[in-house]
């Protein structure tokens, strides 16, 4: 195809369409590739491994050999569709009515993609070129374990020398409607499982035994309050749930010898994973310290074992002023909405990105992703498209 | 067999040899009426049925027409033996070794009703007869469900006519040498499961979810704290364990929907099964409405019900003054030992017999009961065999 991919309407019906439930690649990235490429990019497709885990596809496209040098990150994988005779659309048509279309990927994310997509093909259209570099870094593994996907794509670019100035991340930030929301850092995440040991014996005979329910409902309450801290200016407060805990004592009359308790906290810039660490090392071993007997009587200390999940997350706040601006600007000038900053939700593959430049995330409205009927304001493919093209403009006017 | 069953030893081999694991009546009801009939019992087989659990025999021996009536109960039943590889004596072979008798049953509680026999014989062989009658009342279903031995065999005579003026129940009261302790009560005993429901959702937006294992630590501190009393003069305080946690959730970043609790409590005298559920249901429900959200606001009260098991028992103590003061005097007689009056421990079928006439429980060591290598000191049941002795005259003459 050699029609240059300037409506994003066009663009996201041909990504919607290609099935790329993580780990499959779908014919996404190959559809990607093809847009971009009567653009002028130099296209990268590699792919990774691990054991245990399927191969990732991959994309790096870059546009340009100078700086400054923009990134565009995203991923052409998608959630499951569960069960698709529950949709009101089949969920890889991309069928539009009433000025939605319906898909899986629609708002997350592969509509960020098919709007950065136009914006950059009318930039180039009414241009002729950039006064420096666009890269496409976009994964296949952004929905799974994520182990083959933006973290590894980042070191082998990286390796290759390449070097980013900015990043926009077109993931869907905005809760209700275009406009909402710019994350500008994310909080970290950290998750472990308690096991707690106790003696096994009759209820009938709680001296002979020793309880690992009630160490571990103590150990709870230590682990919930107080309140890990009251939040900072750009963060939420720290939260900490406990997941699940399990015993798996099916006898009445049994006193269990051994539970778990699992939790995941999400954590602000006052934390780093290994004082949260320290923390709540504290926090176990004060109440594990208070262990209390059937009689009241307090006895040692209980015994337990920490498995801290690998690979935490830090909390991160991305201090470009320049870009913040620049992204706020865009959005205001064509939505006429001032966004907020946030930090708020969950994880995403900034965490990563943020080792190797300032990043910001805008996109679509994610009020549908995950969900069944997926879908997307026309509207709005074309509002972002608009935005997104402010930002190319505006930025490489800053450097 | 014609001879007199007086050797406690050898009722108890014979005993023994019968592998009689819940519900497998193996032999051991046979045995013991092989020993009552020459002695001249009456002796009926009942079976009692259940749907959904095995048919249990049973076995209600009556010697004499008149009143006075002591009944002695006790179950020819077994838990399993486990390995038996770990045994270091067949557990069904009543070995002898160093003084002792190896096998299940042992002392929980053929040998019980092995020196019970023996007693009653000989005493039937100096006095030729008795001013009264003495019934056994024998189950196979004491280790198991319960539902067809003990319960329906009182029942089954009552309807009958029999009628008992007291009751000596043989199982194993001494923790740690005979004389110790007999139990003129026991405790009741009531279980739940607390099913506590939340609303599923990501960890990173807690606002959206509701998650039931906060207000599962919420609801067993709850059931935990404070102290349900501080014990009688007769029963020790009451006792509450969580016997199970269990929310199955392995996903670390999702808060689960769904949790279940479990306790068992066992109560004294100061409550019953009524009074115990209402003050319980009282505190869940005060836990429940203290329900906090991540942010430490409150929001209306957690979804639970609460599962009660069927049958909780209530807890009793036996008012017949003469029937325990003349089975402290016979231990003291024999052993020289003053036993203590306790109503500590599991629950026993004296919670069935106690419906019926005064009952009070005395029998072996049980310090092996339950345990590989279960076993008896020969010296006990000869021991034993004088304590019951005792017993029987100074009952009849108290009459
Ligand atoms: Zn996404
Ligand atoms: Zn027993």
């Amino acid at each position: 195809m050699s029609s240059r991919p300037v409506d994003p309407v066009s663009n996201l019906r041909t990504l919607i369409q290609c099935p790329s439930v993580t780990p499959a690649e779908g014919g996404a990235l190959d559809a990607l590739a093809a847009m971009l490429a009567p653009l002028k990019f130099e296209i990268e497709r590699p792919v990774f491994t691990e054991a245990g885990t399927p191969d990732i596809e991959n994309l790096y496209a870059r546009y340009g050999r100078t700086g400054p040098h923009l990134m565009f990150a995203g991923h052409t994988d998608v959630v499951p569709v569960g069960d698709d005779a529950v949709w009101s659309h089949p969920p890889f048509s991309a069928d539009i009515q009433d000025g939605l279309m319906f898909g899986r990927g629609a708002v997350d994310m592969k509509g960020g993609i098919a709007c950065f997509v136009a914006a950059l093909a009318r930039h180039l259209e009414a241009n002729g070129t950039l006064p420096g570099s666009i890269s496409f870094l976009i994964t296949g593994d952004e929905e799974g374990p994520a182990l083959n996907g933006s973290v590894k794509l980042l070191k082998w670019a990286a390796e290759r020398g390449e070097r980013w100035d900015a990043c926009i991340l077109g993931e869907p930030t905005n809760p209700e409607a275009l406009g909402d929301m710019i994350k500008i850092g994310r909080r970290g995440s950290l998750s472990a499982t308690v096991v707690i040991k106790g003696v096994q014996g009759h209820v009938a005979y709680p001296h002979f035994a020793d309880n690992p329910v009630r160490s571990a409902v103590q150990m709870a309450t230590g682990l919930l309050s107080p309140s890990l801290d009251e939040g900072t200016p750009d963060f939420q407060p720290t939260n900490l749930e406990i997941t699940s805990i399990d015993t798996g004592n099916s006898a009445v009359n049994v006193i269990p010898g051994k539970t778990t308790l699992s939790f995941n906290v999400r954590f602000n810039d006052l934390w780093t994973p290994d004082s949260l660490k320290r923390e709540l090392e504290r926090r176990l071993e004060r109440a594990a310290a208070m262990r209390t007997l059937h009689s009241g009587e307090r006895k040692g200390s209980a015994l337990y074992e920490v498995l801290w999940k690998e690979q935490p997350s830090q909390a991160f706040l991305t201090h470009d002023e320049t870009l913040i601006r620049i992204v706020k600007e865009a959005v205001a000038a064509v939505t006429g909405r001032s966004p907020a900053l946030s930090t708020s939700g969950g994880t995403s593959d900034a965490r990563f990105i943020k080792d190797y430049c300032p990043v910001v995330e805008f996109g679509l409205v994610g009020k549908t992703m995950h969900m069944v009927d997926e879908n997307v304001a026309i509207e709005d493919l074309e509002t972002l498209t608009e935005i997104y093209g402010q930002m190319i403009r505006n930025w490489f006017a800053s450097k």
